[in-house]
């Protein structure tokens, strides 16, 4: 299977970090212990200046990362790279205030969670590690997926001293803002996904939604709907399955990989299913994903730590608008409206989200042209079918910010394990020219170096 | 005497502006009115996308900045350029907390006083007037001075987005966290000046110190001190006298400009004076820097908000190691101890600065090797007379990020108002080539939007 470092091989580190780095008040200076992991094993030490492959950690415990993230230590051997993983603050073993229980009590400590202050805790920690393991002149890879990506891009951006150049895998930075309309952003992709594994599977989706409307409309409805779909509890409301429903659809696409490719599973079990009744084809579909289990919808589950931090992060400076408005949609129509989900995050936290933070601090808008002559080295990588792909950067924006993508691949693909047996050529080969572009970036920076030195 | 537009012709507005932009406690949405000032007079328009010069103001009052800082009024005909002058917070009337007195209460309300908040605030000041103009392609250069020429420096490296370029007048941006030795800082210059100024000049200034300290140290020898040197109260330490000393010579060579060249004042005096008494020398150079005013030391002052604001910023981020330690000095002794300032800083306001955050955010450390293949449009300008051009930026970092600088010049010398008839040919000169670099800039940037719109 997958040529990844055994995760023993990686060794616990917690730094003392700032809570608040912009701004002075005494309680911006209480510290929490933030956790990252290192694999010395392949690294040329700082003798020869050899790499620092970092992943930077997103919505999850680091842990998650160290085990599905593949592309830094299949590729540490040949770069010689120190690999290290470095957990995002509020998340896992890295969070403030003593206790999970107190740091998500409110906006109060809550506040201090957010994206400029998760790229300053980078840094720190990156420039301790450098100047503990004398390497200095390593030049640094920062490495990151979806939310992880767009910081790893914006983690080059704004600390090119601390990084020489960002691999940004599913990096949606342009959803930000209507820098990309709502109505050609993820849902548009979703549909596009299975209209292209079946135009029939399609239009039963597409059909669906309006089925479970008039049968939960009806007395008993909600019931025999419950039934069908062999629910764990008994249905309140129509928009239980509908959400449910959407949320499958949404993850078959976005996690459509090889070799199993979920979309053609749930539409080969739709278009499969005997008879022509929608409903019973959809709940075909279900299965297909699910797999037979004792119930589908409603399962009772725990809030995850990851639905409880980007909850708050979605509403405080990650605000995605998320909507569903064109007529080829096979989803309901959804409207994105600024002002509800203002007045909604307001109502669950306090305080309202800045969704214009993002762009004034990081861009985004007019992108080419703003970073046409400025920056370097960031690769936005990008599987087509996946619908984060919307708001990804997918046109080389320089020489060296550079858009690679795959049109069959899904989201974050190129970093996750590698499969040396079922992994298709498209993806080796994305993941060779990712290689083969950071290369170039350390081959040119080490002639800087030797320059430099003299 | 100047080009320069008069003050009327520019409009006070006022920005409805966030407390703390990365943040999302409720305390962090409070705001403050922040002053800016725009002159339409030049302005080409947006249909033109005709450019803005933006100047970033630093740690006083605008209104100073609007009488003095002459390069954006004489240049914004030729450019037809919008100007506007944005007040830093904190300081004249963009003061958060309803008052000075409250602002500077404590580090609770002085924690949101530092130099990332106010490159956010310039960035949301921009991205609102360029948004009201329906000006969002006009190039934007940010112009500053001093503290405000690093802010217009950073400014462009941290928002490429929002700015186009910057004129960055004497900033000593490689001036923290002992990127310089601190020992060939400022005071280096301010000797090298003097001494270039006149050997003896020289001499007799490194010789007063101790002769200075040799009478202190008499019976009466302060009220002999007292008396020699006109002083308006009576010295109760002989440190009040050195400090003013030290000070006169280091504002002679930071202001050491045409046509009245300060340093060469006092020195001609100093050395012109009657018989060999030191002390009767140096009082003779007192007289010729201040004039013939009724009393010379301890005059009466005020605290300054200049005095005040710089005062905290010291303390927080903006820690610049001053020392005078090697033996051609001609000022006393004086080794930078950053655990002393620490502690000082501490009891002063109750919390300690954090010496190491310039270099963390902003970088500075080999800036050649991280900026070279890295960011564009810089000019860092300096006068190498200025006693902080020691910590400015000398030397090209790559074809776009460039120095420009004039062997006699002083501190910010470049962008204040010219005079037609005694600045010198190496001034008007170096005016010209910044005229030039950013006149370049600019084209290319329209040939890059006539691309980018097609």
């Amino acid at each position: 299977m997958s040529a990844a470092d055994p995760i023993n091989d990686f060794e616990t580190f917690y730094y003392n970090q700032t809570l608040d780095h912009f701004n002075f008040r005494p309680d911006s200076f209480n510290t929490f212990q933030q956790r990252y992991l290192i694999n010395f094993k392949h690294w040329g030490g700082s003798n020869v200046s050899a790499p620092i492959f970092a992943y930077l950690g997103e919505e999850e415990a680091i842990d998650v990362d160290l085990s599905i993230v593949g592309f830094l230590s299949e590729n540490a051997h040949q770069f010689q790279a120190l690999q290290i993983f470095i957990e995002h603050r509020y998340y896992g073993k890295s969070v403030p205030f003593g206790s999970r229980e107190e740091a998500f009590q409110n906006a109060d400590t809550l506040g201090y969670f957010n994206s400029a202050q998760a790229l300053a805790d980078y840094a720190e920690v990156l420039i301790h590690v450098k100047k503990k393991l004398h390497a200095q002149h390593s030049p640094v890879i920062v490495i990151g997926a979806s939310y992880g990506g767009m910081l790893a891009s914006w983690f080059r951006l704004k600390y090119p001293h601390v990084a020489l150049g960002a691999l940004a895998s599913s990096a949606p930075i342009l959803y930000f803002d209507n820098i990309v309309p709502p109505e050609d952003g993820y849902y548009s992709i979703v549909t596009k996904d299975f209209r292209e594994a079946s135009e029939t599977c399609y239009q039963t989706i597409k059909k669906s939604w309006s089925d479970i409307d008039a049968i939960a409309s009806q007395p008993e409805g909600l019931s025999f709907l419950s039934e069908k779909f062999h629910t764990c509890r008994p249905l309140k409301k129509s928009s239980e399955l509908k959400n449910y429903l959407d949320n499958l659809y949404c993850n078959a696409a976005q996690y459509n990989s090889p070799p199993s490719y979920p979309v053609t599973v749930v539409c080969g079990a739709i278009d499969g299913a005997s008879g022509n009744d929608t409903l019973t084809k959809i709940f075909a579909g279900v299965v297909a994903f699910s797999g037979n289990t004792s119930c589908y919808v409603n399962q009772p589950r725990n809030l995850t730590e990851t639905d409880m931090g980007w909850s708050w992060q979605t509403c405080s400076d990650m605000v995605i608008p998320m909507a569903s408005v064109s007529n080829d949609s096979m989803f309901p129509a959804y409207q994105f409206d600024l002002k509800d989900y203002i007045k909604s995050c307001k109502a669950q936290y306090g305080v309202p989200p800045r969704p214009h933070w993002v762009t004034t601090y990081f861009g985004g808008h007019d992108i080419k042209l703003a970073l046409e002559r400025f920056a370097s080295n960031i690769i936005f990588s990008n599987g087509l079918r996946d619908p984060y792909s919307s708001g990804g950067v997918l046109e080389d924006i320089s020489d060296t910010i550079v858009a690679v993508h795959a049109k069959n691949g899904s989201h974050c693909l190129d970093i996750l394990n590698a499969d040396n047996i079922t992994d298709p050529d498209w993806l080796v080969n994305q993941r060779k020219i990712e290689v083969k572009i950071i290369k170039r970036w350390i081959a040119r920076y080490y002639a800087d170096l030797q320059a430099f030195k003299k």
